[in-house]
C-alpha cells in the first residue's frame, strides 16, 4: 500500500514574506481545526457532485421545454440527452463516493473527524465542484490509455532527461532519490519508481490526494473504472455521443511496480513539508511551478532540499493559480525573470527548450482545445557553492566535479514516514 | 462615410419563445430606457479603462513590496516592466477616449443623451472590463498585419466559397448581397464588398459598434494606431516585453475601398433587425452563431431572409456566450444536433468541413493558446420551395434551377438606411 501522511505544519522560516503574517497568527490547534474544515469541504464535494450536475441537466431540460412545439420539434435528440448525460451523473457519483469511503482513515498521522459527518450532505460551492471536474479530468490524463499522447508530451521529455542523467548503467538508481511535487494522481511519479529510481510525489489538494490514493491503492484492475469525464461540457461538442463517452482507468495496474520499487506520496504543502537540506538527487516538475503564490519560494525550496550536484528538471507554462484571486499573494513573473533569478540563486542552467507544445487534461474532441507552449529546462545546483543556503564561492561550472559528486549518493533524506507500494 | 443606424426595436414575432416574455413587458418607452442606460454603460467602461487597469498594476506593485528584501533584489525588472505597463495603459486610454469621442451622435436615428453624461467618471463592472479588453484585441484580429494569419484561417474560407459560388465572370457581384451577422469590427464584411460585392455588416455589441466606427470612418492612414492588446495578461508570458509589444493598426487603408463598392454596417439585434423575407443572396457568418440564446432563432431568421437558392456560409466553433449565465435562455446544441435542424428546416447542406483549425484573437506568443476546431458548411436554402416560410413542396436538390434563380438577382432589400462608405 503507498500510504500517504499529512505532514504535520512546519514552523515559519525567519524571513517569511508579508503575505504569510495572517497565516502565521494561527495557533497550532487553530491550524489543526482549519484543516479539518477543508477535508470536509472537499469530501462535500465529492459528495454533492451528482446533485450540482443534476441542476444543471434540469436547468437544461426546462429551457429546452420554454422552447416553441417547432423548435422542440426539430431537437428529437435534446431530451433523451440529456437523460443519458443524467445517468452518466449517477455513474460518476459512485465513483466519486468510491474514492471518499474509508478516506477519514487514509491518513496514518492525522485525524479528521468522526464517519458521522458523512451523514450530512451539504452544498459544494461552485468553485469546489469546478476542481472535482477537473479532478475526473486528472484520470484520464494520468491513468487512462486516451492520456497516453498527452502523458508522452508532459512527462516522457522528464523522464527521459531524468534517465541521460542518470544513466542505470552508471548508477545504482535505486539510491538515486527524485521528488515530484504536484503530483497531481501520481502517474509521473509513478512512472520515475518503475524505471528503479526512489520516487516520492507530493501534493498538496485533498481533490487529488483522494483520488491518487484510490487509483494507487485499490483499483486493481486494468480498465476496472469507467469515467465520464466530458458530461460537464455542454458547448463546442460535434456530436452529443462525444460529451457522454467513457474513458476506462487504469490503463496499467498501479500495483504492478517492481517488488524492489521504492514510491511513495506526501501530503502536503510543498514549501512546507520539505525543509531538510540537501536531500534529494531529483526534483521534477511538471505544470507545478505556477501553483504558487510566489516562485521564488519553490525556487528556493528546490535549492535548499537537492543535494549538491543535484538537478531541478522542469516541464509546464506559467498559468499563475491565484492571479485573479483577491486577497491573495501572486506574483506573476515571466519566463525571463524566473529564468534570471534561477541563474541568479546559483543554479547552472544545462538544458533549455522554450517550444515544448503540450496540453492538459485535454478533450481531444472539443471544438475548443488549449495548446501550452511550455519551457523545459534542467538546472543544476552546482557541487561545490554554498553552506546553509548561501554562496560560499563561484560555481564554474566544473562539470566532472559535479558528476563526481552525483555518483552513488547517499539515499534521500527527506521526511518521508510512509511505506513503498508493495 | 460608413454611418451607422441603430435599427428600431421590431415587434415581437406572435410564436415568440417563453424566454422573451419578460423582455417584450417593456413598453417602447421602457425599452429605448434599457438601450441608453446601456449606451452609457459601455461608453462609461471606455472611459474607466485606465482606472481599471492601473489599480491591478498598483496591486502588483503592492505585492511585489510585500516580498522579502532579498526575493526582490532577485527581480529587478519586476518595477520597470510594471511601470511600462502603466504607460502603455495611459496609451491605450487615449485610444479608448478618442474611440468613444462624439459617438454620442454615431447612429443618426437615434439620441442617447447629453454630452454632459461625460462629465461623470463612473465605475465599471469586470464583465464590461473583460469585454473592452476583448475588443482591443479584435483590432489585432481585424485590422493589423499581424492579424493576417487569423484572417486567413477564419475569413478567407467564407471569402472564397463566395467567390466560387458567385464568380464575377459570372455575375454582376455589385447586384449580389452579402449579409455578415456579428460583423465585429467589420474586416470580413469589408474584404467581401472590397470585392465588389454589396456587404453589410450587422453588430449588437455597443463595445464593436464604436470601434467599427473609429476604424472604418476616422482611421485614415495605415499604421496611423498604436495599441498594447496584451497587457491585460499577466499568466504565460515568455518575456516581459511581450506583455508590453504594441500592434499597429489599421494595416490597410479601410477607406480605399473602390468608389463604386456598396458597404455599410447596421446595429442591433440580428433577429429584431432582419425581418424582410427573401432579401439576401448571401448570408456569412464567423464566429457568430454560438452567440445565439437559441440558435435556431438565428438558423429561422437566415432561413427567412435569404433569397430562395440564397446560401449560408459559416465558420465556428459552438462556444455558447450564455452558456454560464444565469437567468438567461442558453441552449447548447452539439453540431450534430444542429446540422439535423438545419436538415429538417429545409438546408440543402452543399459543403460541409468539419475541423477547420482556427485561432481568434491569439496572443502568438503567449504559452497558453487557444485553438478552435470549427466546422464550416454552406446550406443552400432551396430555389423552388416554399412561400411565407412554409414548405410547399420537397426540394429535390434540381441544381439547375437553383443556379437559375441566382443569376442577376435583384438586389438586397433589407432595412438599410445608411450610405456606403466613400
Amino acid at each position: 500500500m503507498a500510504e500517504i501522511t499529512r505532514d504535520e505544519v512546519a514552523e515559519g522560516d525567519q524571513d517569511e514574506p508579508n503575505y504569510n503574517k495572517e497565516r502565521i497568527k494561527y495557533s497550532p490547534e487553530e491550524e489543526r481545526k482549519l484543516e479539518r474544515q477543508h477535508f470536509w469541504r472537499v469530501i462535500d464535494a465529492f459528495r454533492y457532485y451528482s446533485t450540482h450536475v443534476h441542476e444543471q441537466v434540469k436547468r437544461a431540460q426546462r429551457q429546452y421545454r420554454s422552447l416553441t412545439q417547432h423548435h422542440q420539434s426539430l431537437l428529437p435528440s435534446v431530451l433523451p440527452n440529456l437523460t443519458h448525460i443524467s445517468q452518466c451523473v449517477e455513474h460518476n457519483q459512485e465513483v466519486l463516493h468510491a474514492i471518499v469511503h474509508n478516506c477519514i482513515d487514509m491518513f496514518e498521522n492525522m485525524e479528521y473527524g468522526e464517519e458521522e459527518e458523512l451523514k450530512k450532505l451539504r452544498p459544494a460551492s461552485i468553485f469546489d465542484m469546478d476542481k472535482l471536474k477537473s479532478t475526473i479530468k486528472q484520470f484520464v490524463r494520468d491513468w487512462s490509455e486516451v492520456g497516453q499522447a498527452e502523458r508522452d508530451t508532459c512527462y516522457l521529455p522528464i523522464i527521459k532527461e531524468i534517465q541521460r542523467l542518470f544513466p542505470c548503467d552508471q548508477y545504482d538508481v535505486s539510491k538515486l532519490s527524485v521528488l515530484v511535487p504536484g503530483a497531481g494522481l501520481g502517474r509521473l511519479a509513478w512512472e520515475i519508481a518503475r524505471l528503479g529510481y526512489m520516487c516520492q510525489g507530493n501534493e498538496w489538494s485533498f481533490f487529488m490526494l483522494f483520488s491518487s490514493n484510490y487509483v494507487l491503492n485499490r483499483c486493481e484492475k486494468v480498465n476496472s473504472l469507467t469515467l465520464y469525464p466530458w458530461i460537464h461540457q455542454f458547448s463546442n461538442n460535434k456530436r452529443s455521443s462525444d460529451q457522454t463517452r467513457s474513458v476506462s482507468v487504469p490503463d496499467i495496474d498501479p500495483q504492478s511496480l517492481p517488488i524492489t520499487s521504492d514510491f511513495s506520496m506526501v501530503a502536503g504543502d510543498f514549501c512546507e513539508v520539505y525543509t531538510e537540506p540537501d536531500s534529494w538527487d531529483c526534483v521534477a516538475t511538471c505544470f507545478f511551478i505556477d501553483t504558487a503564490h510566489n516562485v521564488l519560494d519553490y525556487l528556493e525550496t528546490i535549492w535548499k532540499v537537492l543535494k549538491p550536484g543535484g538537478v531541478w528538471i522542469n516541464l509546464g507554462p506559467l498559468l499563475y493559480h491565484f492571479e485573479n484571486m483577491a486577497n491573495e499573494l501572486s506574483i506573476e513573473l515571466s519566463y525571463e525573470d524566473i529564468r534570471a533569478a534561477i541563474v541568479k540563486y546559483g543554479f547552472q542552467l544545462e538544458v533549455e527548450r522554450e517550444s515544448v507544445k503540450t496540453t492538459y487534461t485535454e478533450n481531444d474532441r472539443s471544438m475548443l482545445r488549449y495548446v501550452y507552449d511550455c519551457v523545459f529546462f534542467v538546472a543544476r545546483k552546482p557541487a561545490r557553492v554554498y553552506a546553509n543556503g548561501d554562496r560560499e564561492e563561484d560555481a564554474n561550472g566544473d562539470r566532472e566535479e559535479d558528476d563526481e559528486a552525483c555518483i552513488a549518493p547517499p539515499c534521500a533524506k527527506s521526511p518521508r514516514r510512509e511505506s513503498g507500494l508493495t
